[in-house]
């Protein structure tokens, strides 16, 4: 058997127990140790494990070749991250993408059957039917077809919504999903979409892409939904938005400012429904630790792990 | 062309026009008449096509062969029946069914995700992730398997949920869903749910058969949904059952009483979302009044309706 190679390993919001545990279960040739109060030698370490890792992590190992992100997202390693020469990827790990598939047909189907009003009026104890829109009659729109896109749109398929797909490429793959490209396509995409869906990442291309004008350009009575990054849409322009009554509800689980300000005035807004960065959920499964001790051997052999981050890209 | 038969009308919802305008569009033969107003010659009626009539209505139309109900539910025409000679039928429209399989899978996937959870966090500003319950050890238990029941469990199958389903006669028919059966199978079906469903119709069969004994043979933290009729579930042990912490959370559509009487106590309560018997909303569809011109074609011919009720069954 290999000898184990060590890996540091950081998180905000996940012990590293369960990690641990499952690599020795596993047994994969991967000793997590703790940054920084478990590593003895910060020159022995070549890999780290990391989820929203602090800049002081990359000076204080100076012999880093391959980080890897413990959850799907990489904006917080891109915003402060090691040096050029280390390799990096992002764990795409399918219980992850089920998550975000879950949520999404959650969301989805709660804006279509009018859950806002529904739960407004059971506030007021209220009972109040609402008429229903036909489902072939409410497009559905997702931005971003990467894998947790092209997995919501393969699952809405199920159901009658017409679906329409935005990104960079234009390209779906999926039969009977219109796909429009880049910011040429975005008008087209979203006059034709009631239901509009945002799984983008953060980047430089996505930062505040979606303003007042663009969130004008959905057609009157539309619903809003990010399970992305927060900081595609304008929330100023989006509350605008619900006020002027151009836009009838948003479910926002991710937000520009997380935890979202006690002084966001989402929180008490009748027609949104907020939930806190909860749609896909970090947690030890078998397939990202294989994931990970496979991209580490990749790496050390000098072949590009899986699921590689393009730092110019910005995922 | 055949000439048109009439037909009277009548409905505690919705308006004769929409359905008028369909049978004129698709020239079906049929003369839908609001009854009493539009109704000249009670003597000439054959036929009624009703949602919640009114017991006056038979002894008003001596010469009825034939009543369909507008929507799927017929508990409201089993109660007060027009005389056993007339031959009795149900609209089973899939716009109708797919609406109710939204609803079913919203529901589901709000219990699964702690929907009631994040709601009453938002109201009161805070922001607190919940714990991930994995999919694949959460199983969704469907009572009924009739043609919405079925829909149901189809649709789920795209998702990670184990499957479960109760009915009479314990038989899906659908791959991959343990089918249970009867009095004698139910302890074991909730045993093995955690999420429940019904959508079983009001009969003297269902009367009460969720009651505090019963619900308490789910597992500890199960969630209880209601789509079929209000009357299946013991509200007061529902409640109670709540507040012990044996159920974590319920999606309520239907009631014993509806509109939900102001006084009820899931109005404002935490763990339960209330909605007003919004699952399935009937309106005028092709399908529904084609469905209606041929089985007044059959039975004014001495040919059984499609989608009969039985008396005796209840459905």
């Amino acid at each position: 058997m290999t000898s184990p190679i060590p890996v540091a390993y950081f998180s905000v919001d996940d012990p590293v127990e369960p990690w641990r545990d499952l690599c020795r279960e596993l047994a994969l040739p991967v000793q997590l140790r703790e940054w920084p109060a478990e590593i003895e030698d910060p020159a022995a370490i070549e890999a780290a494990f990391v989820w929203h890792a602090p800049p002081a992590m990359w000076t204080d190992l100076p012999n880093l070749r391959f980080v890897q992100t413990i959850g799907t997202g990489v904006d917080h390693l891109l915003a402060h991250p090691p040096p050029d020469s280390v390799t990096l990827a992002r764990t795409v790990d399918p219980t992850l993408t089920e998550q975000m598939v879950e949520y999404a047909v959650l969301a989805v189907l709660a804006c279509h059957r009018s859950l806002h009003h529904h739960l407004r009026n059971q506030r007021k104890g209220v009972w109040g039917p609402q008429p229903y829109a036909e489902t072939a009659a409410t497009p559905v729109g997702v931005m971003g077809t990467g894998e947790i896109g092209a997995a919501i749109l393969q699952r809405l398929r199920a159901f009658q919504f017409p679906l329409r797909a935005w990104s960079r490429t234009g390209r779906t793959g999926i039969e009977g999903v219109n796909g429009f490209r880049g910011l040429d396509g975005l008008a087209a995409f979203l006059a034709e979409t009631r239901i509009l869906l945002s799984v983008l990442p953060a980047t430089s291309a996505t930062d505040g892409l979606l303003d007042g004008e663009r969130l004008r350009q959905l057609p009157r009575g539309a619903h809003v939904i990010n399970l992305g990054r927060g900081s595609t849409i304008v929330e100023a322009d989006l509350e605008a938005c619900l006020a002027s009554g151009h836009l009838e509800s948003c479910f926002l689980d991710v937000f520009a400012e997380e935890p979202l300000s006690p002084a966001s005035p989402f929180w008490q807004h009748p027609q949104v429904i907020v939930t806190p960065h909860a749609a896909g959920v970090n947690f030890a499964t078998p397939y990202a630790a294989r994931l990970l001790a496979g991209n580490l051997e990749r790496v050390l052999a000098g072949q590009p792990p899986r699921h590689g981050i393009s730092p110019a890209r910005g995922y």
